[in-house]
């Protein structure tokens, strides 16, 4: 069944080679599965069923035990750990972009300003955030909304990101990741204006857990919507409209979630198909969370990444006055710092009072990480054409994306060419989102055991393989499908 | 009235300079007052009666204009505004700790450590940070509890500091500062094993406004039991007994804050104090908040700060056998690095599945910033006699703390040799919390004119001397009592 995989690359021959290990999903008798589920059953967590927050879950966990266990000297089928369960470039071998370490140094130990070390251009982005600092220290409490000067470079960015359309920076939000921008905002949806309709928020399926959880937390109705996995995880408005109408019966629904490029999908949305959700969302009256962390993981021809914000702004009057809030991390992208802790939000259209009650609200969080805004500041201004750092950065950046694009494009090739997976074309972000065929007896007598098919197959896969990914059911998926998550971060050196 | 202060203080003559311009508060006429209201009543936004959190609210935001009119080249009677509002050591002008900031650019941009103008301690403590980061980077995700070198470095620093007490590192979560792991242990008694009466949770009046906002966010009740202003604002068991007894009539008291040193009042509980909250709270079967954040800042003479954990431990069976959580922040102590956000929580004999439940909580914000995990690093790891950084190291800790043992002192005389003012000794913390003796007649028409006198005093105070400091209102006082809290942190040196 291995026989089809493209032999050439040694990192996709390494995943062929572990995943033979497993007893082979399609084929595979009912007998060989009971067994194997009751060792399982003897060995795993009881409540592995019982997914919160599935990229940080059990099998994580488990993932980690398994890395000590072979530090420890026990004898496992396989050397080491492939952590292809989140997006953590770094983690995964990625090297930090050189030019956004040098500022962050400087920040932090203003002495090496003097350092001949250091390239001017680095130099003055540091002294330029230093001069947005409390007395130039990075120690200092920041503005809660975060360092002025570094909402404004915010700004710069977002205005030639769309074209110039105008962004104001009173309405850039720094945060401690997109994470905690997103939560700030879906907390304003909990009892706005003294609703009594529990409110309700639109969110795709697959979804990134984040909202699962944060709507069930904020005590919210979690609506779902398909992606159409036939259409490679595209959005249909047939689907937005059946989704609401069901809604409807039991909740207030206030907005949606459009993730863009998708998260755990890889898909990245035709404009065509923004301007659709953009109308849809204003016939509803909706406000658009676009959560647009991936906006510079585009790897597909013909892709290219359009923000909601500025679609929404060439789709003039009526849409113009939308609310919405779009979301941007440091831990994606190139740069992938994701311990460093960088994000900002910017809203859009809000009334004064609701951006009133939200200034309010972060500032119970006193600032994010000062280091995490000086990360997000050099992000949005990078080093420019005739300055000293210029070809290396873009060098750096270009090698990083071209890398994961080349990657991105061998995982969707790897898994279609196994039989017993299918997998779309990832167009963006960081993640495939393959399709795994179970044969049905095995899925039914795996829910009678209460394990759902696909976190079996997860564990199975962790254990005899070594590889961690994240069972689809950890995102939600259409019944009776199986699907898991996996980066397509692992530096292919790792196993020359 | 004023000719009774500390003349021969720089710092300490601008702050009387400063009050002058105000009107006398004891003496002034209830005409002059209305006055003033009335002027102020056109000039200030209309809610600022609603303080939200106090240390982040309108009157820093109003401060902030004013610094924004200064440097537009409006004139004021004062060259500049002095922020007394929040404890912020660096934006006052403390200077960072070197050692410390050597360490966090050595993990930041590793390349440093092949230079010979780092010392080797340093470098040392960087490498083990990058040893426990993955794949050597802070740029990656770190387990949601924190780097696991890092929690163990944090139980050598608890064991130490209280003789010999045993920690576990799997207890230690660390946190974006301490206001993070607040509320993260907050959040666990919200609906606890199903309970349907709403849990309440005793905090002292006045206290720091964290606690009421989280609160009042998580739909809790807050049980306030007041400080004794007359002992030095300690605790009496007195007035916890009449705070729970009437709190028991509307909910369900779950837990008890203690801010020791405290915040916004400046006082350290003697041991036996602490044995009586142990023991007030084992009969009431109240979960324990120590909020310790203070524990480094201990000024007064025959003060000491006693860890709430050692002081239980030592008590012996039953009260060894009680829940508590103890927080701790790099904000704070000697090192003052707000913006920086690090910080742990230690959480103590949680029963496991409570302990399960709050790391799976954790895990939704992902993890910590790594640059904080390591800010805590070095404050719990700092060099030894015998390592090349330790004199410096010390020498410039014992500075900053001599300083502020001094300024603490000087802060608490120069407002009782005031008219119209009374302080206590402010024994540690960051702040002094005065007493301001208003006419009964001024308050009450004031009052008339929808304004707390305290807030009125406040917006008058900045307008007219450029201080900032923050209404007793924000943190709670005595009905018909008037204070605000100003920090002990400005630099003498300014005013020279």
């Amino acid at each position: 069944m291995f026989m089809s995989c493209r032999a050439s690359d040694p990192y996709y021959m390494l995943i062929h080679a572990r995943i033979q290990n497993i007893p082979n999903p399609s084929n595979f008798t009912l007998l060989t599965f009971i067994r194997i589920l009751l060792i399982l059953c003897h060995s795993l967590p009881q409540k592995i069923n019982k997914v919160f927050y599935a990229v940080r879950g059990p099998l994580v966990i488990r993932a980690t035990e398994i890395e000590k266990e072979i530090l420890s000297g026990v004898q496992k089928p396989f050397p080491d750990v492939i952590k292809a369960n989140i997006g953590d470039a770094h983690a995964m071998g990625n090297a930090p972009i050189k030019f956004l370490r040098q500022v962050l140094a400087l920040v932090t130990y203003p002495e090496l300003l003097d350092s001949p070390d250091f390239p001017e251009d680095a130099k003055k982005r540091a002294r330029d955030i230093r001069a947005g600092c409390k007395n130039g220290s990075v120690g200092s409490y920041s503005d809660s909304a975060g360092i002025e000067i570094i909402r404004r470079h915010v700004v710069d960015y977002i205005e030639k990101r769309d074209g110039g359309i105008k962004s104001d920076w009173t309405n850039v939000i720094l945060c401690a990741g997109a994470s905690e921008g997103i939560r700030a905002i879906m907390k304003l949806l909990t009892n706005p204006f003294g609703e009594t309709t529990r409110p309700g928020v639109m969110i795709p399926i697959p979804q990134y857990p984040l909202y699962s959880a944060s709507l069930a937390e904020y005590n919210m109705t979690q609506i779902g919507y398909y992606l159409n996995e036939a259409k490679n995880w595209t959005l249909d408005v047939s689907e937005l409209e059946r989704s609401i109408t069901d809604a409807r019966k039991k909740c207030n629904p206030r907005a949606i979630v459009i993730i863009n490029p998708g998260n755990p999908t890889g898909q990245v949305l035709a404009r065509q198909t923004i301007e659709d959700v953009i109308k849809f969302a204003y016939k509803e009256k909706l406000f658009i969370f676009a959560d647009e962390v991936y906006q510079d993981n585009v790897y597909a021809e013909g892709s290219a990444f359009h923000s909601f914000k500025k679609v929404l702004f060439e789709m003039g009057d009526p849409y113009d006055k939308m609310e919405l809030a779009s979301f941007m991390s440091c831990s994606k992208g190139y740069m992938g710092e994701c311990g460093i802790r960088g994000g900002y939000t910017e809203i859009v259209n809000f009334d004064p009072q609701v951006k009133a009650m939200l200034l309010k609200s972060v500032s119970a969080k006193l600032c994010p990480t000062a280091i995490g805004q000086a990360c997000m500041d050099v992000v949005v201004n990078p080093p420019v054409p005739g300055e000293p750092s210029y070809e290396e950065f873009e060098a750096q950046k270009k090698q990083i994306l071209e890398g994961l694009a080349e990657k991105a494009k061998l995982v969707a090739d790897t898994f279609n060419s196994i039989e017993g997976f299918s997998c779309n074309i990832v167009q963006g972000a960081m993640y495939a989102f393959p399709q795994l065929h179970l044969p049905p007896k095995a899925i039914a007598k795996a829910e009678e055991l209460g394990q759902k098919a696909d976190v079996f197959y997860a564990f199975q896969l962790l254990e005899n393989t070594g590889i961690c990914i994240i069972p689809g059911s950890g995102f939600g998926q259409v019944p009776d499908t199986y699907h898991f998550r996996t980066t397509i971060l692992p530096q292919k050196k790792f196993f020359d």
